[in-house]
């Protein structure tokens, strides 16, 4: 089943504010936006299965091809004729193309024009991934969107190297939408230019003009405060085109997603929801809370009475906390259909507050309401977010 | 749902040699014998959700008080009216009572006519357990089937201690029983004796006067070859009431399974399937199979062409591999879910064959085509087995 191009299947349906309503076709089906992709870097989203993701409500996942390509290999996976087969999910699928993964591998990688030298993280052995490189990985992995591949740089940057890193993500993405071939699948430009309001909009510029069938946000969440992370995506988001779907990379937090919704974003993925889950951490409407804490030893209740999870309709908070204290297996799991759970039921009502023309209205409420972790605990994410997960 | 008693409710349904095929009644529910119990130590089957747990066919599960006792603590779980509301299985629940657990404590537990001191592993405090304790606690935690708490002893033990722990045992039983008072509750004493045939056809006198719902084998898999366990089983099973149920405690391999039913045995539990499952080691009528092998690594059919378990229908090696090989969770509980499917089908064989009368032929059969692990594999499945699972 091909399409004849995304870009022309992407619906807007409603507009609130900045914040829109859409649906997003992709060769394996339609996703409702805004939306949130549950990660499954490795083709797994970690702890869940496959069947028990698309009863929580994902309705696309992110698998890694940079991940991918060292483990199993991207010919391993095309003999199952792809991705879709291999992790037996029959729904979209995109995958990121190794861009932030490269730069999370700081010294030991080697950037040229031509692309970039690594050592593998597995086994030490001597890798390489240009444009071309990245687009044939995501093709053979058979993805629904594939992302170009990009030269992200740390907040930390010079200007003058942060430019360079952009326009060298410029003259990448056309090598990558020159390499690009597969008419079944959609590939996606990603706007760089760092923390400098000019350097962002000269990306935005040179970026949509290429051929891209939807535009990322990428740089971000690499070492800013939150406030700078949201200055970002408020200028940016809404100068992306409005016809074409708009992804923000690897943010964030539930209150991360309904302040870039309200600036205009459209797709989001984050490995925060799962992997706190497996620390125990837990999402309801008014925050975070730790199931290993002891004040929740003898508490017969579910997790959120609220939330219609596997967790929440079938076991006790009590019991999660035993699952954890003892470290059983089925505590990482219940933790993370829960928290992924939270995620895809504030999409679902984000997206009917926009229809309704009350996403700002909605905005406020969940904001007073939920209670943001401490600092010191999102430093400790940033620090999880760069390391390999 | 309160039962008469458990011993008017074991219906032999048909005998082939001295294997035997059996409904055992309890307050929730009929198990089909001869059946394997899969153990959830903790209140859960290591990596499997209550519901995976039903689907691949198990009809009892295991669980320990000792265990239980310690974390989350019994009255805990008796908020919950008991341990079936707590971990969301209403099917029928066995309990061990933690005489083996004791006895694996070695140094750290002092052993008395009244009962046993110990440290709690978990958090070094010392801890108490008499038969009134023991019973007590499996009656808050409402299992189905209590059993008798044992003094257990290690196969390289002097005649002597065998002797004066089998006469320990025999006095615990009487004080089990007189602090037993819940009807919808059986109780199962346990034999003892250690290697001794003598001493082993003492205990068979002294337990089965006893009155008792079923009677165990305990004391094996202590240390003593296969050939050994075997003889004892061989020795003990057939002398028990062939009224009752006949359980053999923490035994085995398949191999192990197929030869005890011979010798007619009813009740089986066993830490291995899903403990070697985690490993990576995955059973089909062969034999045991390292998943992590790299000759895996490409192969897109599924574990077992003959298996119908979630991970056969929806998955391949090659997936399972790359699970593995990434230590995605997902991975543990494919391969557990593989192991547990295969010992009840494994048993769902062996009542069949019993039923054609066919048994001995299925027993040469199985033995024929099953490589069972090698020695070095199974001195360190035995050493595991002692420490904490």
């Amino acid at each position: 089943m091909m399409s004849a191009g995304l870009s022309t299947n992407f619906r807007l349906e409603k507009v609130s504010g900045v914040a829109r309503a859409a649906r997003m076709s992709t060769s394996h089906g339609e996703v409702l936006t805004p939306a949130f992709m549950p990660v499954a870097t490795q083709a797994s989203v970690k702890a869940i299965s496959p069947e028990e993701a698309r009863d929580c409500g994902s309705q696309i996942l992110l698998s890694n091809a940079y991940h991918l390509a060292l483990r199993p290999g991207v010919e391993i996976v095309s003999q199952f004729g792809g991705l879709h087969k291999f992790m037996g999910w029959d729904g979209p699928i995109l995958t990121d193309s190794g861009g932030f993964q490269v730069y999370s591998l700081g010294r030991i990688r080697k950037i040229s024009e031509e692309g970039v030298n690594f050592k593998s993280h597995i086994d030490g052995s001597t890798m390489f991934i240009s444009p071309e490189i990245a687009i044939r990985n995501q093709e053979m992995l058979g993805s629904d969107i594939a992302m170009a591949f990009d030269e992200c740089i740390g907040y930390e940057a010079e200007l003058e190297d942060t430019k360079k890193a952009m326009e060298r993500t410029h003259r990448w993405a056309e090598r990558c939408l020159a390499a690009h071939s597969r008419i079944d699948q959609a590939i996606f430009g990603i706007v760089q230019g760092g923390h400098s309001p000019s350097l962002r909009k000269q990306s935005i510029s040179a970026i949509t003009k290429l051929a891209f069938e939807g535009f990322a946000i990428g740089g971000l969440g690499v070492g800013e405060s939150k406030i700078e992370m949201y200055k970002m995506v408020e200028l940016v988001s809404p100068r992306l085109p409005s016809n074409k779907p708009r992804y923000l990379m690897g943010v964030g937090s539930p209150e991360d997603l309904v302040n870039a919704v309200s600036f205009g974003v459209d797709l989001f993925d984050c490995a925060l929801p799962t992997r706190v889950a497996r620390n125990g951490s837990l999402f309801r409407s008014d925050g975070r809370h730790d199931i290993t804490s002891s004040r929740y030893r003898s508490v017969t209740g579910p997790i959120d009475a609220e939330c219609d999870c596997l967790a929440c309709l079938n076991f006790s908070v009590s019991y999660l906390h035993h699952l954890f204290k003892c470290r059983e297996l089925l505590g990482y799991r219940l933790a993370s259909l829960h928290n992924i759970r939270f995620y895809h039921k504030l999409m679902e009502q984000i997206r009917m507050a926009i229809f309704e023309d009350k996403f700002d209205e909605f905005r406020q409420g969940f904001l007073e309401k939920f209670k943001p972790a401490n600092e010191k605990a999102r430093l400790m994410q940033r620090k999880a977010i760069k390391s390999w997960s």
